[in-house]
């Protein structure tokens, strides 16, 4: 079960000849009420899809009746042309549905520069309206139509005390988001606010889609929403809601770091001892992005000075003297000198946990990467993407 | 010819059993005089190796008789028995040469983390002290001598009215220096003050050694020396040095680019119109080091969409409706559109050119890079270096 999971709320996922393979391209996500609270976060890159700039809009009500998912293209670096795209979509959904356009929400993925096939986008929002249902295929089917390289659906549905939450993301590549990766939507039954919903969301994304880093990449198009139904009349608050939004994140992002392009290994990069949790992420990420550090997790060795390289080029206070760098478990590096021997970690599992302990402060984060792979380079370079 | 070129230099290149391959691994350079000025630029990293921090030490006087290179181990993150090895090779040095460890220089090159083996650096020592000669193949063995993954030497000599500039470098991997790239020795017979050779070395290192991105590891003993001996008697201007450092530099970076880990092109990232020269370098920096466009480029692939992707999540101003993108002078985006068909690029040679127009202001700044092929994830993964 996955955002049809929580009551009130009804899904499809239609193959639209979007994609030239005849898979699955479009999604539809109806929120059936009684509320319609919605909230979303999105890319901070500078340079954003035009169904990021429609969505951003819309969301401005915190008001959503549903979210219209696209795969086969990105519709980023498309102009104003591909802005009334996006409008378009939202008013055909609106028609199909009997609302407003500034009530649905567009999100789209695939490659960046290319118009979006419209005649191919319009008729598919009708075949998923005419589609919609509330059973766990319905579900699965849209979290099936959003996907571009990744090789399985993400979908997750957790139960509270009367009300829950559910959610499907997809990603694979171009993955560190910056509070949002991709594109993810939860949905939820509880009864609460606009503006209770936005601020659990962004507390929740904050230190879940907010800590994968794949491959430095953020996405034009990175977008997570949620949307509140109250069908199952409790109330909540917020930090219930926020703690429920951030397990749900937080089981999505396992699942979109486990199925990273081309990746071997699922890599947690855990700094402590930092003076600030802000300098705790950045040393996390340049680890993570660090290429070096990724061939060799890749080839499963601990070599532990990629790591020490990676974070004296970090912009945040470290003492070399003081550092310690851990590799599950095993101390390599501490009090300015190596420790046990590199062959005494053995990295050859598929689950790596680097540790750093800056020794300086109280603060920490962790990171979740993957190694860099021949796949990774063959994905990325075989076709455009 | 190399470091010999000019007049009053010798050098030399030994096996000395550091590495154990049985390939050259210990190089000396030595300056005849009459003039013993020298300068140094060194690595950004925190964390410094032994050897930089003794060559740091050792510079603050600008002066320097010799320089001892080792490849073969790094002498970093190797605690304070690791600096005591730095100072007691130039120790040794000294006593071969007649002259004290503070004119001595050392770098070092190799797997971080571990001591050297001292009876084989010492014993080498004098090995080189016996073999020093300032014929074109001391200069070249001298070169092999510092080698790494390198696949051959890089060495540089051009000629002035009366004086000349000459050097050596190494370098293939974590290779994003700032200010200095692995290990770079020059050499000049002009006729200068210690304190104009530092600032010359500066300004022709920064955009030369510090413009060269490869994956964005900055090296712990990234080092780049220069040793003026005066033994042309033509004494010359601050200016006149600066631009004989800067092609000699100039010259052993194109070597470095072309011989990077893995590279199977030479990827020069342009960025015009920028509002400072630091935005632009910055900006080509970012694009330098996305493993999504490097990934697009080992591909042959003109995905204009990564190089939008990878500018927005820059950290300097853009404009997405002024920008422009050209990919070996076709012209993919601008006015906030797409413009040519993107398989009007042809990038299937090994020389690429990205231009980056931000129609913004006057600075610009050009970043040498490469692509990211299997032979760099091959090269890094297969064994510790």
């Amino acid at each position: 079960m996955g955002v049809t999971g929580p009551a009130g709320f009804r899904a499809a996922g239609v193959a639209a000849a979007i994609k030239g393979s005849g898979a699955r391209d479009l999604a539809l996500v109806v929120n059936d009420g009684p509320l319609d609270a919605a909230a979303g976060v999105f890319t901070t890159n500078k340079v954003k899809a035009a169904p990021v700039l429609w969505s951003q809009q819309v969301l401005t009500q915190r008001r959503l009746r549903a979210v219209v998912l696209n795969s086969g293209g990105a519709n980023a670096c498309t102009g104003s042309g591909g802005f009334q795209d996006a409008h378009a979509t939202a008013e055909k959904v609106g028609q199909a549905l009997g609302c407003g356009a500034i009530e649905v929400a567009v999100c789209s993925t695939g490659l960046i520069g290319e118009r979006l096939p419209m005649d191919a986008v319009l008729s598919g929002v009708d075949s998923a309206a005419n589609a919609l249902g509330g059973h766990d295929q319905d579900a699965e089917n849209a979290a099936e139509a959003v996907l571009t390289t990744d090789s399985r659906p993400k979908q997750v549905h957790l139960q509270r005390q009367g009300w829950s939450v559910g959610g499907f993301a997809k990603g694979a590549g171009m993955l560190a988001p910056n509070m949002a990766t991709m594109l993810a939507v939860l949905t939820t039954d509880a009864v609460v606010e606009g503006a209770v919903l936005d601020s659990a969301l962004r507390s929740a994304t904050r230190v879940t889609f907010g800590r994968l880093d794949v491959d430095g990449g953020t996405s034009t198009n990175d977008t997570v929403l949620v949307l509140a139904s109250g069908a199952s009349g409790v109330r909540i608050t917020e930090d219930e809601l926020a703690a429920g939004l951030r397990e749900a994140s937080q089981g999505l992002v396992r699942q979109l770091q486990a199925d990273a392009e081309g990746a071997t290994k699922a890599v947690d990069i855990t700094v402590r001892g930092a003076v600030s949790e802000q300098e705790a992420v950045h040393i996390g990420r340049v680890i993570a992005e660090d290429n070096l550090v990724k061939t060799a997790l890749f080839g499963s060795d601990p070599n532990w000075g990629r790591i020490a390289m990676a974070l004296g080029r970090a912009d945040a206070k470290i003492d070399v003297d003081r550092m310690e760098i851990l590799t599950n478990g095993v101390s390599l590096y501490a009090d300015g000198a190596p420790q046990a021997d590199r062959s005494d970690a053995d990295l050859t599992g598929r689950d790596i946990e680097i540790v750093i302990d800056l020794h300086l402060g109280a603060e920490q984060a962790t990171i979740l990467s993957t190694d860099l792979s021949h796949a990774y380079v063959e994905e990325n370079s075989a076709y455009s993407s």
